[in-house]
């Protein structure tokens, strides 16, 4: 069985913001820094026709994080349609989760900006990788 | 009738990422900075010694927002419990729905950093600005 | 003689740091949108194969500015050579200075990546505009 | 002689703006961060009651960063007035300098907003790590 894909995520000061926690909007930038690694090694295709364009987003926030946590960003698919994709997150700080996520993305043909298939082989290593069926 | 609390949202040039789209995570900034407009007035409340803190974040993105759009934030306040109070949101550009997202606030004592009860005042304001029952 | 280029900067509560005031990178982005707006608007050129890219910054920064502030960014260009043009630009609150900026700008053919002259069309604009000789 | 102070800086794709490049305004945040950590490891003083303002920033931008590059901050006291300090900088991308930076910052009294004079403790720390005279 395969490792998770995990990103290390180190919090920088203008991630803060008057509440001296990283700001809630700021998480969703952590995840999509990891999904941007994710998209770049596991499926390790030349993407330069299409993109995963995000759709739909939740997260729940747990704890919030401070300038000395070090996070990292855990994330995996958890499903593949025909041209949608499901990833779930977990942003850890010390084994203890901070936040749960989970986005929708779509895959889109860059030059009409309309959904197209996700291409065989992207899907196959994506199987490959998360244990999907 | 009360008309729903709106605000206008100019775009930044740093709210674009590469595909020349308001970012994903920039959406989010946007709902919060009409969040914080809306307390402000619709709880009319000296609020120094709580906060209301995101636990729940769900955002649909419908359709991208590019530099040349004047999108606005409409938001009205869906539901109140005892500490919790969620909240819906819409961002249009030309009447157009360009994003709708809902998020879960919890009245936090900000000394104690747990849940504390909305406080009677702000429970009334909120039902009468939004009709709420 | 004309009115210097002015642009409203409504605050965002993301700009805002721990200290409770807008960060001092933030200041940096409030220049550039306003710089877009003003090469827009003056340049009114279709610029699609050029770009302005910032080659120097310096920034004074005279007073916080916080949620409650309305800043305004006043812009105008002081000097243009062959494919450079120097900005320089204040972001004022109620009249009284928070920042003032200069920026070199190179005009720079986005093809190459090479500076490339300022077409004649936006020099004679850009002087017009600002009273430059 | 000591090593310079240095703080790697992963770029994220928040980062990017639609050149495809880092933006300017946050090779300021970069800045920032790395000067943080330094406060924090070279000052290595309960710093609660004081805090080293921003008053002015300078930066020569000259090379573009990608989401391919690993930058890392280098920084450094060059002086040290009563109450001021003047920083350096470069930003290094594969030994390539992408920019260099200037920062002089104001050790400012928390509760009055006003300069107090830099700690002797930081002042002897600063010139031990930096061989400052």
């Amino acid at each position: 069985m395969s490792e998770k894909f995990t990103v290390e995520m180190p919090v920088r000061f203008r991630d803060l913001d008057p509440l001296n926690h990283v700001n809630n909007a700021v998480y969703v930038s952590y995840l999509e820094s990891a999904r941007v690694a994710y998209v770049e090694e596991v499926f390790e295709s030349s993407l330069s026709d299409i993109s995963f364009v995000v759709a739909n987003l939740e997260i729940s926030y747990e704890r919030p994080i401070t300038m000395d946590d070090d996070p990292v960003i855990v994330l995996w698919t958890t499903d593949l349609g025909t041209s949608s994709c499901t990833m779930a997150y977990e942003i850890r700080v010390d084994g203890d989760v901070a936040a749960t996520a989970e986005t929708v993305m779509v895959c889109t043909d860059l030059e009409t900006g309309r959904p197209t298939p996700i291409p065989d082989s992207v899907r196959e290593r994506v199987q490959a990788y998360d244990d999907l069926e």
